[in-house]
């Protein structure tokens, strides 16, 4: 409906979204200050602000005046059918209201100091390689989680597990994601398998020449600029752990990580953060839509498609670096200039089985991400008991990816996730692979001429492409809507698997 | 009284207090973020942040709850004691509760749109030298100006201009301010126009030399640390206005700015800055007493005389360049290594009078000052037409000066305060030079030598001497008070005179 017309109670109530939004982007801001820039000794008065304002933020989400605006609105049949932006926007605070309010303070609380808990015997536990001394404090954290996921609730037919992934995916479930896990699971193992036992693998040490980290940032700028980052709004910074945070309108944090002989470490990172930063600055939050869901992304794995795809379709493939590689050599004094172009692609698609997930490759990631999948339902779902958790891991892990796991520590004590009581979490990592794969093939269907485009350094057609198709939407559409709205089909495993074996079999000569 | 026994509705009060002190710090921290590192596009965002902020901010400083609780603290024998740190904790309070709530939400309005709208029209005026055109916008802000004053009260036998000067340096009266002021403004003036006439003006070409921005930053981080600027708890980073902004517990930033060419400016702006670091980094924040006035700073006055002491009564002395000049030249490649010690002190202690406020010497610029007071003064009792303010502004600048102003844009014009509404805001500069002088002197009687630490680059004993008089005591202290406590005197004049006669008089050879 115009917006003239809107009645009092919705502008009510997209004040108060937007307000919230503003609080949230402060509380971003000062997150980011605490990984970027805030000297240490700042480190206790930033939880203090942080929890204050994070408990400022959920009064006013689960405040009565919010939920009536809202309850108005819903029983006003002009604004609640969900094919309009509006009827799409309240669905979804409606989600969000319902996720704040619907855990009791006790369960929160309890959840809260049994994850603070957990996280501490984590530590310990993996660096002294005891996960016996995890088990009690991850059962905790667990039996508390699948208390939430009982208090949010899941369609019939469902589990528990629905429940969870719910706070991260939207609208998926279990089962949904089991279907296109368990063909990938196989297809993919039986794929690397091949490659390690037949191909042979690339040369790979010339990309740990050592390049200066104000050069690596210097490039890591001028490829991000031309993928279409835009400075005007958005930084790129330095910090342990990579990561993007949209502020709100106009401003979208970058961070990236440099090791003077880590080069390709320092492009993934960067491409993959320019993917998320991308999407932040594609959202619609300049007019009046910021802070109501129609400017927020849809999902994690929506968000991780967006990462993934320009790091990884983009960002080892040859017409990029047909275009980069010589950009880097300017920036890097010519430290490449004796490496041909199939060559430098042929070593950024490496396959190697290895035990740490954040230290693997395109193709064995997935594996590492479906393996917690499947152990991670069964924990929450009781067909697990904590204490077999090694055995089960080690177990799938040799069947996965061929390898024998030599401890806990590199096994299943390897992520703090578990202890955060991140449950439904992981899958996203391998749906936003997915999401990216079957959106590549759309995209190169519509724009045929996008490798000539990208050995050209022009990427607009394809940053268009993501714009109107995923960017706009926000979270109008679910995930799956999304997929099928832009791809014309359902997710499927079978356009990561055509990926893979067309980029990676040729880097093996096969 | 001890902690165990303090009442509910005290530790209430407290609490209270350190959430608004909190949700101050986050204000602090993402002006900081405004002013170092948000991107341009950031800045609409950073608006409706920092409103919807101080929005909350004040609602919780002006809530009836912190009202009754104040009232309830105050009508207990027990705590209202001023002799007590409770007791002054109260009194101090109480005046942050009255200023906050003693203004009509009409006049704040009224006030903040004519401060805005005199900032714009300030900008077209001071371009077009069109004073003319500024009158009615100036007249309306000090207009409203005048009508705050007289809501938050002042004195019997006072006048409207001590309620505004009240906001910056609390318990001072413009007559107080007047009877220390007019004998340094002659004294000065004489003191001027004897060096300019019958002295010879130092050699400053050399302090011209062109050094990197980078080595400039990194020797201005090596002399701060020594003067005791912890690092752990602090930064420096670069703006175009330097500043220094005390989020909270452990967390100090300091900012300054670099040119080649212009050395002496970064030093003097990042001691300046290091001055306010150190107060910031020494004030009782670290406990219980965070977000209480017994953690905050007294008064722009004295904030500024630890900027001012440390720039000037320390940075400009032969003693620190003593230390400070080989370091330098190590930073510097030997850049002013055939400069000697007495050449190179004599550089930076010239005194020559100029337009412009911000670019003057340590000397002139209390003349410029004095000359803003008196004018404000008159401005706001109604003694002065606003029409009338060039005509008084350039007579007083040629008797104080000796300078014939050449037009508004360099005259009356040049700075923005007023279109803020900021009047008594001025004065504290050279309130914070004086305090300055008047401390130095207490403290070389206590530390007889202090020279010869400063001289081997220790400034330990003088940091503890500010610990222990100054910074420690917050808000417990007005600031006479603090002056009389730590010098045993009322504020006086003569001790910044006679520290410019030993400290300048010889650079001019005389």
């Amino acid at each position: 409906m115009p917006t003239a017309t809107l009645p009092q109670h919705y502008t009510d109530l997209i004040a108060l979204q937007r307000e919230s939004g503003t609080l949230g982007s402060i509380a971003a801001n000062i997150s980011w200050d605490q990984e970027t820039y805030m000297p240490a000794g700042g480190a206790g008065a930033r939880a203090e602000q942080s929890s204050l304002l994070a408990g400022i933020i959920h009064e006013r989400n689960t405040s009565s005046k919010l939920g009536d605006l809202l309850a108005q609105c819903e029983a006003d049949a002009d604004l609640s059918d969900e094919s309009t932006p509006e009827g799409a926007s309240l669905r979804e605070m409606r989600r969000d209201y319902d996720l704040a309010t619907k855990l009791p303070t006790d369960l929160v609380k309890a959840l809260a100091l049994a994850q603070s808990t957990a996280q501490e015997t984590w530590k310990k536990s993996r660096a002294n390689n005891d996960f016996p001394s995890f088990v009690d404090d991850l059962t905790k954290v667990l039996d508390l989680t699948r208390e939430k996921g009982e208090c949010y609730g899941y369609k019939e037919g469902g589990e528990v597990y629905d429940a969870l992934i719910n706070e991260y995916e939207p609208d998926t479930t279990a089962k949904e994601i089991e279907v296109v896990f368990t063909p990938l699971r196989d297809r993919l193992s039986a794929f690397i398998k091949d490659l390690t036992e037949n191909g042979t693998a690339p040369k790979v040490d010339f990309l740990h020449r050592s390049i200066a980290v104000e050069k690596q940032h210097a490039f890591g700028q001028a490829i991000t600029a031309q993928l279409g980052f835009d400075y005007n709004t958005g930084r790129l910074d330095t910090t342990t752990h990579p990561f993007c945070s949209g502020f709100g309108p106009g401003d979208t944090r970058m961070t990236t990580r440099y090791e003077p002989t880590n080069f390709p470490d320092a492009v993934g990172s960067t491409m993959h953060e320019c993917g998320h930063g991308l999407y932040e600055q594609g959202l619609p939050k300049g007019g009046a839509l910021f802070g109501t869901p129609l400017a927020a992304a849809v999902s994690l794995g929506i968000h991780e498609s967006q990462s993934r795809m320009w790091e990884n379709m983009v960002g080892r493939g040859k017409p990029f670096w047909n275009w980069a590689l010589p950009v880097a050599n300017k920036h890097f004094d010519n430290a490449f200039e004796d490496i041909d172009l199939d060559t430098f692609v042929k070593s950024m698609n490496t396959c190697t089985p290895s035990f740490i997930r954040v230290e693997s490759d395109e193709s064995t990631y997935n594996l590492h991400v479906m393996l917690r999948f499947e152990l991670e339902r069964a924990m929450i779902n009781g067909d697990l008991a904590i204490k077999d958790l090694p055995g089960a891991w080690n177990e799938k892990f040799k069947n996965f990816l061929g390898l024998d796991v030599p401890d806990d520590t590199t096994g299943c004590l390897q992520d703090v996730h578990w202890s955060f009581g991140l449950v439904g979490y992981f899958p996203t990592y391998t749906l936003g692979n997915l999401y990216a794969a079957q959106m590549w093939e759309t995209i190169n269907e519509t724009i045929p001429d996008l490798d000539a485009q990208m050995a050209k350094g022009e990427f607009g057609a394809l940053l268009s492409w993501l714009r109107e198709n995923i960017h706009q939407h926000g979270r109008r559409y679910s995930a799956a809507q999304l997929c099928q709205r832009a791809t014309g089909k359902p997710l499927d495993a079978a356009p990561l698997m055509r990926h893979l074996e067309r980029r990676v079999k040729p880097a093996y000569c096969m």
